[in-house]
């Protein structure tokens, strides 16, 4: 019999159980030994839904750490969670896949870091599911082979379905913020597509409250809008929302000197399209999850094999890092009502300096 | 001053007030001098709106005929007239622009068709308006052009909007059966695309009643599906409705050997989309008039044009006799419940010569 | 540990490996745990791809029904097999997915309808993947939700890529022919949405011969067109051709009293769209499995989830015959260049009968 | 016989030509009576094009001013030359339609107004074809009707075609820069749809040359993206580039609480797909005019008809200005890199004010 990977997932809330399902249902080469997450109805799922098929269940993250060859770690249970428990499944010598973002706060994204590279053999990744999405691969690889040119704008935004409730508010106390929590994603691209090593230039982000008044006590907007520079001739613009009626909408132009490409411009649910009085009308995504739920499942499929085959990663943990950095400046820029200035390595050029 | 074609229109009812209008205020190298509607709204209307611009209104055909100058007559009024109009005006030595169908009957289309003949200095010509439509054109240069090989099938229908009244009955009476109203431009398409010169094989056709039960009385159908094959080994397959509910939707595949081409595939009323509860929503148009407004305002001045500059009409009158005599076996073939067969000088096959 | 179905994929050709694999990785609830195809380089794949986890591999087929604690069949080899060993898994008591066609010959198929019928309490199921495809089954449930109204013409086409190669003659020694290899499967939607136990009343089929002359020698064309009418009011027209240049096409439109649904009307292989030279484009799906790939999926799970939870399958084995059965009517009409008509209870009304 | 408006153009390059022809042939109420431009090559066309049809031409625009009853001018020569020939036509008592801009810089172009409302009863017109547009007239009727709630963020763009020579370099001598000639007309956009008084909070803009290098000796770039947050909680981000290969694509996004609605988010040149190698494409417009051709017509036609029946024009001449001031403030932000920040009564804060 081959050899599986033998994962656990710590947090089983609604990503940490789908991360669960991906790798007990659709990972082949991957085996769910262990889960943990110590509320009672977390617990209760898991008894219903991985203990049968042999997951084993744990109220307690080191005793799950020590489960007899455990050999990979997701982590996916709360934000706030997520850099402490990468470093201890580091340092307990797990591979770790992390949901993002490891941390809203970028000393201690650093930290996360300097545990990964103490333990080079290790494979720890950050999950920018998009990373992972057959579109978002398809357009890099046209763009690789020269059918743009030299991708100069980007623009991309990252836009959830109004809800009717209070989960944005609540949820914006430890999200950091619409651009540190959805266009984190669209800053990731933008390094992605340009070069993991491009330097911003400067930052500028403004925004509203059209619908969640109360985000402000958090100094967050439910609208944001940003600009980031790099230098050598390329900008990224963005645009989040928690307000769209049809659903959710993540789209991505890459416009390069001899051509554009997009990335669901024009969304869909599935194929279907009715005629009817009002006009031709289709469904479009509701979730993130609807939209990227094949790329989640690629990044289970992907992050096992590069651990049993020894592969290179996709990308770097160092790149999730530097997503966090340039959203924590459109944050402070959007808070402050300044655009941020970097030299050319990459230094944030202060107000007095520049007097 | 340059010479400019005088024109008159018979028949201000709906689409004679367009022509009325086109060739008024869209067709600058026509002036239109006369225009003849006995009817006492049609009279008060082209006070209104004719006669302020010099055009001078009359309730008599063979009056308007003398109009002093007079040198082509549009043909609009009601159907069971646009024959014998049409002969008059011809015989008057005026050139001839008529609405289409110049009859529902082969007979006296080609009675037309012989007045015609008599009289080769004149031009006349049969209005189908998607002969003049900017992306029928495109779409029969690029075929022209090679893009899609040798074209082999038509998918082509004509579909209107329901309507919550007894026009579609009414209008059965007279129009020949939705093959031979609807239809006919679609069989006109075929011709086009597939040559002027083609020759029928076999014709079938089917329909249902589903929202007008009242037009069997005419043996008409709201919904007609028919399939003609020709000689050459290509075939086209038509659908007509008269029960869409989002809007009138034409739309015509022409499948080459090497290539697709679609025509409205995706119709659209303007470039608007609503992206709302539900979805994503565009209007698209509603009538035939929304969709090929423009094609009649091109058909305007090429008839100008083509008179005034003696150039060869577009098409020939023949033709849109020969779209006449196919939907005329496709309502046989409804109407008989029997495929027609052809040979390949176009003759019918009847049944007993089979036996 | 959960109870999983215990199952048998015969033939590991290109179909039958993509079974293999949707079985052993993405059904969990499913093991398999035996493979049959006596050619060698079938063998040597599964010693690859099968063996290393627990799938063990045969050369004989009886000797693989004799598996211990075989529960299920998958029959994926060549069609002419097909009948024989889905008679054969039943008589050995096994439940069977059996690849379309089960037969491209009617009374075949009702010899396996008869061999299901004798062992009730076994699933049999024909593999129409479109039953199971999530748009298909969205646009169903609109349909029942009464979105559309009466569901009244169905719109139905099955379009294969342009292979520059001889695969399509060869294999139409073996299909059945265009309309029962592939317009089957739009024959079947029309049973699913029309009604399982809609009546034909007539059937006309036509096609030519573009790119494949040579199909000819086994009475196939590369393009068909046909109309089939059912009792009740109720039409269905269907298209299949071999010659699309941009990729797979499967398009079908379910039109209501009022409604209109389309399901992939809009063909595209990911979300990407290339803004370049010539305009906006593209890609569309290339083959079938690109189109239908999770609808498979579902399948191979649905099927093992009525077994075990013993529910009824999504269709019925009668249906499967029925949309051979009007696919044969189709090749009869083509051949003979006769409209085919039935009466109401749908037996075939006979040429000397109507005289 | 009814009243014409006696009109006259002056410039006959490639926009004053389009002009004098719409004037000419589809503006039923108005006639063109006079044309003036001085340069050879446009006499000689005049003398083809217009001549024939009793329009007098001119090489002296003071003259042309005299011409005996002319009551209307449209400006449409050089840009530098815009503001005087206005200034000068209000002065002798002429209504003007003016082609956009009315100068590219903020102090002519009050002068132009302190003109026109000195001289209320002429109607004094700024040429933003767009406000013109059925695309956009019925977007704002639907927001205005409350489809999508409060308009709270905008995006729009103007992005050309590519063009293999010199002309965009040349163009930006006088254009005023990317911002002021392209986005000028995003600008109008924010203003129509989020209130002629809306209040600019803050303006950003940056840009990069990728094709034209040759643009950086005018200060100008050829693709630009900026926010302009407006007071009351809206914001408008734009984009616009030189360098599309696909061709024109102008297109905007209104973004309410309560719905979107996208104008021109899929652009077509015509109805025509193309299925072919590589998969389906259409083609888009090329040029501006492609695009905007009809609303130029409805333009000519609605300016012809608020003089001829008294109507008010449907924007008025200051917020052409208001736009301009902030193409303005948007070039001042690309050239010195700082965001720049405006009070609630929309004066500009100054750096030294802030300290």
């Amino acid at each position: 019999m081959v050899r599986k990977l033998q994962v656990a997932v710590s947090g089983l809330g609604r990503m940490g159980a789908r991360h669960a399902r991906h790798f007990l249902e659709r990972t082949p080469r991957a085996e769910l030994v262990a889960a943990f997450d110590p509320s009672p109805e977390a617990q209760a799922w898991g008894k219903q839904h991985l203990e049968p098929y042999g997951t084993k269940l744990y109220t307690d993250y080191d005793e799950m750490l020590k489960h007899p060859g455990l050999e990979a770690v997701v982590v996916a249970g709360i934000t706030t969670e997520h850099a402490a428990q990468t470093v201890q499944a580091i340092e307990a010598d797990k591979h770790v896949l992390c949901e993002k973002p490891l941390s809203t706060k970028v000393e201690i994204c650093e930290d996360v870091l300097g545990a990964a590279q103490r333990k080079p053999h290790l494979k720890v990744l950050c999950g920018f599911s998009r990373r992972f999405d057959a579109s978002y691969r398809d357009a890099f690889a046209k763009m690789t082979n020269g059918e743009i040119g030299r991708p100069t704008i980007m623009r991309s935004q990252t836009c959830d379905k109004f809800r009717n409730d209070d989960y944005f508010v609540k949820y914006a106390k430890f999200s950091g913020g619409i651009f540190v929590d959805a266009n984190v994603h669209d800053i990731d691209l933008a390094l992605w597509f340009f070069g993991q090593d491009s330097i911003v230039k400067s930052v500028t982000a403004v925004g509203v409250t059209a619908r969640y008044p109360d985000l402000k006590q958090y100094g967050d907007v439910d609208n944001g809008v940003a600009i980031v520079e790099f230098w050598g001739g390329r900008v990224a613009y963005f645009f989040s929302s928690r307000m769209m009626m049809a659903g959710q909408q993540d789209t991505t132009e890459v416009i390069g000197t001899h051509g554009k490409i997009t990335i669901n411009a024009n969304p869909a649910f599935n194929l279907v399209e009715m005629h009817e009085l009002g006009g031709v009308r289709r469904e479009v995504d509701q979730t993130y999850y609807d939209r990227f739920e094949q790329a989640f499942v690629t990044e289970s499929n992907e992050f096992t094999e590069c651990i049993l085959d020894d592969k290179e990663l996709p990308f770097k943990l160092s790149g999730a890092i530097q997503a966090v950095k340039i959203g924590c400046a459109m944050v402070e820029s959007l808070q402050t009502g300044k655009k941020l200035d970097f030299d050319e390595t990459g230094a944030q050029i202060l107000e007095k300096a520049r007097l």
